[in-house]
């Protein structure tokens, strides 16, 4: 996709070798690399091409000073996974994804990384009878189990993150949202070593909010990873740069990550517009990470601000943050208090204004530098 | 909206008792009728009232021989809760809605109700810094750990199910999806006792595949219950009747829930739109129940037509119910099947058809009566 | 709406009096009320009622020296609508809507209004056969065409602004986008007397890029009104504040209307948020106006910067700007030119870049504040 | 697309050669068959090359008996195409589409068809300030305007049809809808020359309803041409075999198509699913067709009925067809006649029900073939 083939279109740009993409991020300032394995290495190269470059690659990060935080198996772009791949039909084909993962899997462990993303952009269907989607997650549970297994027999540091996304290329793929993965993780055998890496465009495909879905992994303990990227509503898959598409959703992404202590990566996974020449390219690199620290500035700004710490008040956030129960009440205290049912006036209690229109507006204007 | 109100119109209808409709559903053939609290019993209604509208309500459902297998609380229409119930920000209000929840489960016991629908419709946000969403599910656990408490405590039969929706009333709901809820139910004190309720139009209201949805919940053990309706696409929620909106899909569910062997109950949870009379009203009830009848008749030919099954075969349905592994292989057997990755014919394997459009056009047959 | 009423809810505030509205809508610097005739004269009053409001309302313009430069007419919230005004199948209501409207039409032309918006909120359906779309536009037509007739014959200087809407509260609505509404408006015996009230949220309902939309309107010669508010993707019509909801989208609309010289209405057509009280609401119809003039100096300020003039010359917007023959040139000139096809360099012409990341990002830090 | 690439993955298919479509097209029972000129002719074919491959296709079109309806030129797979055709920003691009439409244009004229799809997929954006949209829609009807001169001037029978589509490939496509394409056709120096092709998919993943777009389009005299698929809501383009996606307005369609006399070609413009053999791809085309005529066969039954034809009398479709003003009667008839306001009975018009239930309930029992 660097290469700006789409649908429709024809590539628009040569390829980009690897061992360039190290030079140039680690020029714009990036800490790491992250590869799917048929990037790094031709599908099909035979086992001496595969080592010659696995080792350009490592020269490479280690003349540039780039580590590998994060690394993936392309499940999706051969034929041969055109039904999937730890959930296509044919159990060879199953069998030969998860070969395929446990070779880069050795790889990425090898180069260092602890993240290891699963897309499953493959697995789901067109049809209805295509699919026994009870079926298809017995199987997506076995690979995820036997992976977790091979992970641990090898005392790898590695961490599984599932990307959920909910069509594109598949009409339906499984585990759509972030929900969707985070209620499949809690179904595995080794629960504790799988996480979720979502990304902006493919929650924001479903028309759902993308902070919202990242508190909730967050809550849940499971954001392992994220994708940073643009999207404009609900059609294809445009991964935009950071920042384009819905700027407030990102404001407020932004705000999250920093205010939750978030340790993990900041992943850009955009895809430069088929437009663009390399400088385009490398322009909208660069503008991901200029944009997340803008947002970054602003969100600590709007947090730090007086008049938004009253308006949040004013809006009872500090309420919310409190236990509905009193510490020791129980539930024979809640029914004991005649104010909580009896003796509540629930016409005053209804007439009293939220006071969000306030303090979303001072949110608006410190995003528009105007506060 | 029994009485046709919407968000630009006044109702078209007069409001319908709850006994005329308990006598209706009978007639209808219904097995049994659920209620809200605020529908059997006006809000606000002093203790003797409430007394009087709960006798009348037993006597109609004896003499019709209906039973109350669901039902759930209002905590949407007052404006008491419009920053929410349980994650109001207002702690008071929370400590209402809980006290609200309690007294109905009482009845819902006493009616002899095995199943408490929990839809948090007000449980969300138009705006990013007005709810914080991680907060707002530690207030949504601590109620439903609460409720769970509550009813070990009385030993009543009941468990509760969970009806999520992305948006509508509010902006962006919390719980958006089965995947969200069937997650968050994952993180409870007591999860035995949570499952999901989804909601046809909910769903597609996100473009998600409803029965993808309903078979992960299956697969979760977590289909306590199911809302049935049609919905005409990302819009507003339509709550037209079962049949109405997505027709294939509605095929694929009933051929999901009857060869699942779902033993819930099929509620239809439309709402007979506003240009209708009564008449109207109850041919579309009416038709709820003998559409699903029909998709149920056209599932059950369809599975057992020779040519499907050969069908299937054909797209290897039958490979995909084997579990990848070989009993005992592990993953040392895998490892060392030079077959499956490094002997593998991968060209071959790409070339294979799955011939899903052959087995969909079997489908579309079934369902259309030309097989 | 006002009054915070929605689907699923009561009112959480009291009716406002439109007088009241007259004097703070004065007080924030607002240039013009409009109205609704229910909103000012509640539906089914007496002539004698009827005429008291009127007088009330002037006195309240005059006091507070506002104009009305719009009015419309209710053709939705009464249930004899509920199958729509002018294309209802009832022939008695279509009758009844087209004798409302120009009852009302008398008054907006004695207040002084030179637009008249028509809503067709109702004019849709829910089900196929409910509709012959064919004859209903007939019907539409025959509508707007008496209606033109009837301002020429009276002499009014009104002009009609057809507001289209994808859906809600009807299934499906006639004229469901700004394209449509457009191609209807050619086909009417008085083109010249109707144009569009495009609404953003509308069209974002639907997924179109609203300033898009605009552009073609303003092409068209057609955008005679604009109702400005907020909207957060394809849902339920939201109504937001203006800036709230798609804040890039606002920007560019502005620097459209501005650009473009839009002589018209800013028109501001929020609901604020059910949550607010009365501060609330005043702080949401005060936030319309500041953000519109805060993107008014940003985009001002963007097309100013050299830089971008610099990066629009790199885009070719310039030579977007030239005609594709030369004056004069004719298609004989294209056919003769070689160096139009036959020794046109197609891989040098396809290799250029277009240069757009860098212009969006310039136009990101210049709506942001930081540059 | 016939090889079955998607965004995300390589063909899954050989090439389909022109000719061998012909003879299996003609085998299925086709009238007819269309071309884009790069299927036909490779891009940047020598001008020998070019007419050994049309002697080539013309052979095969006469041993099979097929003709040739419509054509369409490729403007947008190759990069040199990236940011438009007929509204690129670089003026060259411009010229050299309008030189390969017209070369193409000719080879339609000498092959026979009598229609030109135009279909401007990369007329479009990515960001705000990358196409000023109104200058654009000059191009473009610079573009249309000199067409129309070139095939009045050679006399080629030949009308062309505009192809809307929201989105995808490029961010935001102009004429996004039919709607909006009727109305540019009204500005065209040669409105007569110009029609649309709306193709379901596309108005789909804008949420509309497509059999009323399509009734839009009839009603201006401007249905020139259709592509019938399926899709399944609002995500990326699916191009699913016609039947597939939303039966219930497919059926509705063919109801239109049938009893408006439409008398324009049906294309089927499927894309064969990627995990499909040739055998798929063949049985997907054969059940385009099947599906068509039993839709239409069902349509029939349906209008014949007379259960129907009184139903349709109950939701008073009789009295939609009857114009709203009486012959002759004129506005002073309207405005002077006191039982169509001043003494209408609101409220008793406002109870009748519309029976629409009840008559998209038998819509649905003949769909599914239950009646």
């Amino acid at each position: 996709m660097q290469q700006g083939r789409d649908p429709f279109g024809d590539p628009t740009r040569p390829a980009l070798d690897p061992v360039e993409s190290v030079e140039r991020l680690a020029e714009l300032g990036a800490y790491g690399v992250t590869f799917h394995d048929d990037d790094l290495i031709p599908f099909g190269s035979a086992d001496s091409e595969r080592d010659a470059h696995i080792k350009r690659f490592r020269a490479a990060l280690d003349r540039a000073g780039l580590r590998v935080p994060m690394a993936t198996t392309n499940l999706f772009t051969h034929p041969v996974f055109k039904d999937g791949a730890f959930t296509a039909n044919d159990r060879d084909v199953r069998r030969y994804a998860l070969r395929k993962t446990i070779r880069n899997i050795d790889l990425a462990a090898e180069l260092g990384a602890d993240t290891y993303v699963v897309w499953g952009g493959r697995e789901g269907a067109e049809s209805g009878a295509a699919k026994d989607v009870r079926v298809a997650l017995d199987r997506l549970k076995e690979a995820f189990d036997l992976l977790g297994d091979y992970v641990l027999s090898r005392g790898y540091p590695l961490r599984f993150a599932v990307e959920p996304k909910p069509n594109e290329p598949r009409g339906d793929i499984l585990l759509p949202t972030v929900g969707h993965a985070l209620a499949f993780i809690g179904c595995l055998a080794h629960p504790e070593l799988v996480g979720v890496n979502p990304e902006v465009g493919h929650e924001q495909m479903a028309g759902l909010n993308f902070p919202h879905g990242i508190a909730q992994a967050l809550w849940s303990g499971k954001l392992f990873h994220i994708d940073l990227n643009g999207q404009g509503g609900m059609k294809f898959d445009q991964d935009l740069r950071f920042g384009a598409g819905d700027l407030r959703q990102a404001f407020w992404l932004v705000d999250l990550l920093e205010s939750a202590g978030y340790q993990g990566p900041r992943h850009f996974d955009f895809k430069p517009a088929r437009t663009e020449d390399m400088s385009g390219v490398w322009a909208a690199a660069a503008a991901c990470m200029h944009n997340y620290l803008v947002l970054r500035d602003k969100a600590a700004a709007f947090r730090a601000d007086p008049a938004v710490q009253e308006a949040l008040r004013a809006s009872r956030l500090d309420q919310l943050a409190l236990p509905t129960l009193a510490r020791g009440e129980g539930l024979t205290g809640l029914l004991a208090d005649r104010r909580a049912f009896e003796d509540f006036d629930v016409t005053a209690a209804a007439s009293r204004g939220m006071a969000f229109e306030q303090l979303d507006q001072l949110a608006w204007d410190h995003l528009v530098g105007t506060r």
